[in-house]
């Protein structure tokens, strides 16, 4: 399959590899704004060459969009402005709300399949590309009554060769699902990085303990803005939401605290303890 | 060594291990309030006999309190109350403060060691001890003015041999930073397992999509009750501190977002990124 791959970055790179690597691709071309991106992408072999939009389409059977999710949108317009009834186009962003209704309308819109494949690292870049990075892991194919059969179908086929359990949900559903189980703990742990970087400018000794439950819990804080700031903004009210349903919970706890509530302070561990019944 | 260990939990059972694998320890003595912990603790080999305090005191050249925070500046007394010169006592508890008041008056006060070794799991009692789980990570020993020079080289010599660097600090500050590295990071995890499980009664598919970033940073939220209610009362003020602040920080980020704040967002995220400089 000729494959055009918009937006060389992590998730791009390693879905470079992971097409590759199965055999779904036999020739890749790398789209990006950045030059840096598409050098280094070439140089480890992700694509096979570099174009620009207008030219990489034409004649591609797939075309993937894994920009940002701000400029997923209108590049998915553009895209199927220049699309035949033989191409698909597929998404790998975060958020859809935004993105489904700018393609509602597009004569082409059957050609698109809106997928969100749930994977990611808190690293950016095509050289933290990982090999095997979407295998074992789920993936959302929103709104699939819009997309064309065969569409769906060549969509369909990619992540079940890649190893990747399908999920069918509408994009409202998924941005709510997203926000609670993806957007919030990337917030959570900038939260938490800025409320230890703030202590530290008090006392600078306060990282020598740092410890594997911190390390797990802040790791998301690495994640970059480029990617992170344009989910939030596109996915505000659910993300408003969660964040506030979670300063609530954080409020309870410091009362509980204040208070000297044990009992309600073990109910409330007890309660958050059956979050295991969920992930293992 | 002959060795008792008072606790036969996570944290003791996996230095049951440590000791035994690093040739320390030929005899130990396991003390529990649970016999189903003791139970399991001798099937697995972690512990040769099991014994009342008492008993398990006398002859033993070091005893290790790994008991629940609350419980142990009242077993650190009774031991006290009990060694002679040539014994060693040695905590492995996560606040220090409140033991430290305790025992500063005590005639044996230079027979205790007080440590806090930095690693623990979400996950309890002796069935989860973990071979070679220490070496590697930190282990504070606080206020070692206040051990006896030779129980102060017992101690650093056992962690040393184990793997672990040690650090030394006051049992204030060890409280301080653990707060802020450790005790905050499991208060956010219970807190967002109940802003989802909250979700979920509404919607009851919340977690199909659990990603990587969500597990990781809610894997602390399956830890238990019992440990960790007692460390958040004794450390209440470092606690409730760093939690106004986390709080605070969430509040800020939520406004930005509320008011379309771009740029406010994409500083507070590249701030938060210069947490790599300290965790790898």
């Amino acid at each position: 399959m000729k494959t055009t791959i918009i937006g060389m970055g992590l998730i791009g790179g390693s879905f470079a590899m992971s097409l590759r690597d199965n055999g779904l691709a036999d020739h890749i071309t790398g789209v990006d704004t950045s030059s840096k991106n598409l050098d280094t992408a070439l140089k480890l072999g992700l694509i096979d060459k570099v174009s620009e939009l207008e030219s990489a389409v034409e004649g591609a059977d797939l075309i993937v969009l894994s920009a940002p999710v701000d400029v997923i949108p209108t590049l998915a317009v553009k895209v199927l402005n220049r699309v035949n009834d033989n191409q698909v186009v597929m998404d790998m962003g975060s958020v859809k709300t935004e993105l489904a209704e700018m393609i509602s309308q597009h004569p082409k819109r059957g050609r698109f399949v809106a997928t969100h494949p749930m994977w990611g690292t808190e690293y950016s870049g095509p050289e933290s590309a990982v090999k095997g990075a979407f295998k074992g892991r789920n993936v959302v194919i929103c709104d699939k009554e819009k997309s064309d059969a065969n569409a769906l179908e060549t969509v369909g086929t990619i992540y079940s060769t890649i190893g990747m359990p399908i999920l069918y949900m509408s994009s409202e559903e998924q941005d709510l699902h997203s926000a609670y189980i993806s957007h919030i703990s990337h917030i959570t742990a900038y939260a938490l990085a800025l409320t230890v970087l703030e202590k530290e400018r008090e006392n600078n000794h306060i990282f020598d303990l740092a410890s594997s439950g911190f390390e797990s819990t802040v790791r998301l804080a690495k994640s970059s803005p480029s990617m992170w700031v344009p989910i939030f903004m596109n996915n505000k009210y659910n993300v408003l939401d969660v964040l506030r349903e979670h300063i609530h919970q954080l409020q309870i706890f410091r009362k509980m605290l204040e208070n000297d509530d044990e009992k309600g302070l073990i109910a409330a561990v007890e309660k958050a303890n059956t979050i295991k019944k969920i992930i293992k």
